[in-house]
């Protein structure tokens, strides 16, 4: 097995074809483009080159897409020239002798800090658990590649594609906004550019001449949409007042709970001084865990004092997250684009605690009373356990900024939308389908009598 | 077309098979009885002797189930000899003409007075809405007829029967009891006994023996299941006190809002001196009809004062009432047997107003608040207008009580279930049923990924 | 009694003290600046001049609060020379021999057009309806002037100072912004001007100085803090497609509902060529009136089919709304900071209607489904009926656009808010207190035992 | 420490008014009669003799309710002669030197089979837990002592006694029904017979003369009024189908879970053969603990599949757990004398899953998908882990069957209410005065505006 100790190492030099080599070694990130049209409120994904690190996580513990995975990966390979394949660890391990061709991965403990450096698109294949796995993989920052998601089996309601249609989904998102010249746009998720390199240059590079009769571009209006999803910004502070995110950096391991952090890295890590963002996608909560008595949660929104919540627990969550766990909290539906955050309570011990939905740049701090009497309750990021928290310490939330920096716009997830085939209404963003098909949102009393 | 007049007359003497005759002919009605089994709490029907006097009540405006109510009554003449068949006045007079026997009416001011002196079975075709038609007509009586309701097009929730079942469906709810020999059974439900009657006879009466062909009886386990449905008592009280039900008489009409009432009947009328109550198989509703302001509702429970409603209205529903109006008001689904009445407030002013279930016979008195400064709100029972109540005047409802009287057993609205054919559990009331199939609870999210 | 006939006419030439004037012969309005600024999400209110014409509104039918409004016009009257007040003509009426100044007044069917080119403040004493009321005014105009509002014995969730605060408040008001110069800032809410003057002129006006004791400007850091509330923008259409809007234009009488429109106005009216848009701040409604049965409403977003709504009605709700009627239904507490709008529907016949919130500029139409079989629906807007919709009509709406026009920023209801006096955080607009104080938001359980 | 060993032995033979004595060595329980009256749908209690094996439990973990305790004790047993006082071994442990007369106690492990062989009442000092605390000590058995409590410095729900009370409260409990004649009332709770005696005597015995200064009878219409709180009954069945009941007795300890059960006892414990039911006064929960993901439960009624619940957990609770848990996770407020039960989600990942409310006899079983992938789940009652069950385990649960027994009545928890000293309405069971004081139940919005 590949053991992940900070470095590469060859794992098995005899067969070139099924090495597994050390992302290290992969050439810097390609940033694209998020362009605004008319016609949309969804962004179009322009690539000033086209992406080549590619990330592929399939769903864990599901043996038929680690399969569907390999053949995805061959079938890219033959016909996309000059990609390179990432794969966390213990995939890479398990399916490293069935591919032709060598492919990269890193230690878990790496993974948060070298991905983020090297990974021009993710692409996941799974359920939205998968997508919430490849978002937490990049939750220490703030610049995060296209996802571009596969559902297997049963549809979910982040990701848009469906399997059978890889090869379409690929095609449009590989060649996305390849002809297309950067004309300066009006509005904030316009200007990006290539990471590393000064002078913008947005004709087509190498490489999508060479995909094999493929090569023509599909132009600017075939570009893929992309809803750049909101995130939560997270600080968890002790009793002291001290930001201790750093020690609670996510492993990018097959164990979805925290596991000890190993010290055997060379890479930079967020220090003390200058400690991360933990970001958040879906939600993020504190809840009583397995303890029987009502949390007690004092909650301060602009350094106000809102209320204190007692409950079985508290959700910040994302319009995003709104249809995860804040919908199973009897929270409202808030479309993505809803620049906003939601405080949802689980269970609470009141009957006047109405959900609430605040602008996205509030300042959301919670903390637990006193009156808990000493105990420890678990704060989760997306569903995954990162820390408890005790008497004195705080959660501090607020919207993630969308902001212009030196390597292009930073903040949010950017994922790419299956585009209706249908030639539906322009801004489609596919979420009123997933009301529908997904939630089964307001479906109707009562049957046809069958006819005998 | 027929006029309602009061007494019947003759409508076409020319063709003695399309005659149209009064109820008033008919002999006396005849009471089922009800026993309670062991394995079951639903009650099993057993008539005395068959029933022969049938009120088959289509939908309204469909002419389709009248086409259907026509099939039906040209079987069940042809093959179960000696049955008298009864109809509101405008569908008697819009089908008697396509039947070759005669039919029986009387004029709408008449039906709440006639029918419950003359009808032994109730059946329906159409949805819940029919149904609830249906019990309005016995909705001043104590003793409502036994309701066999099938469903057409659509289900509904109340109503178990498809329409191509009716042959099996009518025959079993005919034969109903026919071979069984009454024992003094234990509790509230069992004692019953032919109205009009003195000396109980449990041996078969003569009717059984002649169906063509049927004539065996299916004994005693294969008696129908009868859900006994709870009704609200309800009395309007003017300001002075005085009750108005008298005054609110419904009519059968095919209005179903409360029309003025003629006055030139002959059949006794219940009087200020003694007034009868309506009765509510799903709801008593107060709400602010057209009116855009708030009404202002105070609610007292036994004489005690229990709340301010500032709301869209007021329900006091039934269990059976609340997979009706109180659902979508947010109540709780409360199964039919669970003896209790619901206060569920509609669109309340409020965070903290959430629905009530109180004891059955726990009395209720909805008054409106001053502070509503003179305006009437309309009273639904039903979901049909009764009246509109001003200031000072009071809507009391309580659950309407199960007693032994000289005729059999009174209260609540006897509902024939359909019986699960597929041997399932005995104790089966089609209620989980319903659930699902109809109200879609706890409809799953997400779907199969269709294959290609 | 002033008879409302288009034209001022001099009521009562006798006693000049108690002239009620055409509001036609006032100076025309003055517009607002209103800055962002770095702290607070709320805006500044910067007065070019000072303002001269209010518009005074008090509640209907509230001998007390007509006296309190009374004794509002006489102070200010004597402590801020130069200003002229406006009163509804029912009002005015009443009032104005209890004035020693002229006061002025417009017929209501001319005063959409008339106050919305004359009024430079609006102050209301009542609760929120009487905000509403004061909205409904100008609910066919782009430009709302700012609104100070008191409320009157009971708290409202939209009204924040109390009247007797009244000097503070006006003062505060009145001098906002006097000694501002205002640079060119970077946000939507910035630059504007004074209406039909071109030259800016930010040195504070002849006005100001002259006040009472009062001359001193209070500075930049005492500038009145400004909720620019969101509206929706609502069009009618009927069977044909064409915008009936026009045919809708509110009345500012006594009357609060719709009554028939008066044809002798020489003012411009808005035409079926130029239909113009409805504005709510609180909600739109389609409900079942008084018709018993649930009304089918058919939505749809961005032109997409979402839902057919089986319910007692539907709301399109702003997030000012979403406390009111929204609240009631059991949609969130949305700030109304969040671009959005909510979609809520009343007591809908579903398990799985949850209450939605859309970008601010969704698309929504509501269309009758032909299942409602011929009935007519009222539509409302902020409480108050403004026609019935039938089979083939449409109710589209979508949120006001903000934006800058050639005498300043245009859209949304600038809402004069009451600045903490306790020195809270410098974000406050009001909103936390307002769920604590008023909606009793996770009012807490319980009780401390009393000692003996 | 006292060491629980499963028999007693003198603390501390030194000082006798100090001592603490073994609760086996105390006299048989003394099992009053609950009648039925006219007037109320409360009972009322009956005492055979007066009571006097007392249970007193404080609240845990709160010193000064302690001394209220040791206050309370005192003044009992100095003006009521002839009583014996109970405490949990940790309680007598800590107060008994406290006391200038012996007191009694045994094990831990004993408590629950001992208790309810001697404990004639039992008085509670706290809050709602409190009373839970109490009623789990008898939750194998099926006829529960009275118990009287009182809150201490916050109200519950469940006890209606305020502290500053209990001179009054106590003497009314301790004579209630002591002069009367049982007749043969109608209906079931009626029929009672002192414990292990077969001749009924109903004159009051030697006890009630012998209170200084209070020996006189208050009469039958100054009885106590007791709420007979319907229970569940809870079977854990292992994967085998085995009842593990046997396996979970509680212990009586301080520590609120479950801890391992010593061996060392003589006392009869129930067998596998013949297994013990747990009772649950609010409710029994499966809930995701500490796991991360939602757990999924099949849900049987009637041994009919109800439906596959995907949430944070399943509440199946009494009408007195309506205003617990079941409330937080949005239940309906049901009157605890409504025979039923309520199938509540916590949390459900579904739209359409609305809490259910059933007949009281409703055999429910919930059983861990297989979906869940092999973990465990927390089952608990009155919210006190009791097991943890794994696929192929079940918790079957039921409404506790009300039944006339050799010893009297059994079922149901007998709590004391406080009779209203007002004059009340007398069918004051303190129910709307709990929601409208206790749980703020439509609070209004709004305040008066204070003067200034
Ligand atoms: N009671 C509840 O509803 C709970 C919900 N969750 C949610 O699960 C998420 C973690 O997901 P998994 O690791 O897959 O846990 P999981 O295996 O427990 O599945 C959670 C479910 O939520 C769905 N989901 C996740 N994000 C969603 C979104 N944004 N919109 C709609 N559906 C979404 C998934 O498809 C899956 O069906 C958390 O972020 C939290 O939102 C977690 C615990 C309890
Ligand atoms: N917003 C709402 O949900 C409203 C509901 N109603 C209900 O409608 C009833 C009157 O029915 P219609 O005259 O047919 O009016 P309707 O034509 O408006 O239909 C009401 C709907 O409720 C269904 N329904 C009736 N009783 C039911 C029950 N007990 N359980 C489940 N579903 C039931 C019917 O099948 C129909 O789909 C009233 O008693 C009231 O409960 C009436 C007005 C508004
Ligand atoms: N069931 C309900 O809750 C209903 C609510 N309404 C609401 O009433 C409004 C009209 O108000 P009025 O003419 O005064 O009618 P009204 O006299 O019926 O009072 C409505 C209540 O809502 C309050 N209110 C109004 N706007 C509010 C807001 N934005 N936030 C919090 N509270 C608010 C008012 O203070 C008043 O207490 C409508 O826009 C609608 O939102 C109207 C009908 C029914
Ligand atoms: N999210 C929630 O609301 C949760 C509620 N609980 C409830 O707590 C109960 C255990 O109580 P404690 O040990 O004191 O735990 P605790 O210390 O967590 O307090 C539970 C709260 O519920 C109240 N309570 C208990 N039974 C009640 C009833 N029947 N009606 C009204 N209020 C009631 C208590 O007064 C207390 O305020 C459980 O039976 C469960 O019903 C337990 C866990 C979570």
């Amino acid at each position: 097995r590949f053991q992940g100790r900070g470095a590469y190492r060859f794992f098995s030099v005899s067969a070139a074809r099924s090495q597994i080599l050390d992302v290290a070694a992969l050439p810097h990130r390609t940033v694209p483009h998020y362009h605004q049209t008319k016609t949309s409120s969804l962004l179009s994904l322009h690539w000033p080159q086209p992406p080549r690190n590619i990330l592929l996580m399939p769903k864990l513990h599901a043996p038929q897409v680690t399969a569907d995975a390999v053949e995805f990966a061959k079938y890219i390979h033959s016909n996309y020239p000059g990609l390179n394949f990432i794969f966390e660890s213990h995939i890479a391990n398990a399916i490293h002798e069935t591919l032709p061709f060598p492919i990269y991965t890193t230690a878990p403990s790496n993974a948060p800090t070298l991905f983020a450096k090297k990974i021009d698109l993710v692409t996941t294949m799974g359920g939205d658990g998968t997508i919430l796995r490849a978002a937490s993989l990049f939750s220490m920052h703030n610049s995060v590649p296209p996802i571009l998601s596969f559902s297997m089996g049963t549809l979910g309601f982040l990701g848009e594609w469906k399997f059978n249609e890889y090869k379409r989904a690929w095609r449009e998102c590989y060649m996305s906004g390849c002809s297309v010249t950067v004309e300066d746009l009006v509005d904030p998720h316009t200007r990006a550019s290539v990471a590393g390199q000064d002078k913008p240059d947005f004709t087509p590079l190498p490489g999508w001449d060479s995909v094999r009769g493929n090569g023509q571009c599909m132009g600017p209006s075939r570009a893929s949409k992309i809803l750049l999803r909101n995130r939560l910004r997270v600080g968890i502070y002790d009793s002291g007042g001290r930001n201790i995110n750093a020690q609670l950096i996510p492993t990018s391991t097959a164990e979805p709970d925290l596991g000890p952090l190993t010290a055997d890295t060379n890479h930079s890590r967020p220090t003390l001084a200058n400690p991360p963002y933990l970001h958040a996608i879906n939600e993020v909560s504190i809840d009583r865990g397995s303890h029987p008595h009502l949390a007690i949660i004092d909650i301060y929104v602009n350094s106000r004092f809102l209320t204190e919540a007692v409950a079985d627990g508290i959700l910040i969550s994302t319009p995003t997250g709104s249809t995860a766990y804040s919908l199973s909290a009897g929270g409202s539906i808030v479309h993505p684009l809803v620049k906003s955050l939601l405080i949802t309570p689980i269970s609470p011990r009141s009957l006047s605690f109405r959900p609430l939905v605040l602008p996205l740049h509030s300042k959301v701090v919670l903390k637990l009373s006193p009156r808990n009497r000493g105990r420890e309750l678990p704060v989760s990021i997306d569903g995954k356990r990162r820390v408890g928290v005790t008497i004195g310490m705080e959660v501090r939330v607020e919207g993630e900024k969308l902001e212009k920096g030196p390597d292009g716009w930073r903040g949010g997830v950017p994922c790419v939308i299956r585009a209706s085939s249908d030639g539906g209404p322009e801004d489609d963003d596919s979420w009123v389908g997933g009301l529908n098909g997904l939630l089964k949102f307001n479906y109707p009393f009562g049957e046809p009598v069958e006819e005998p």
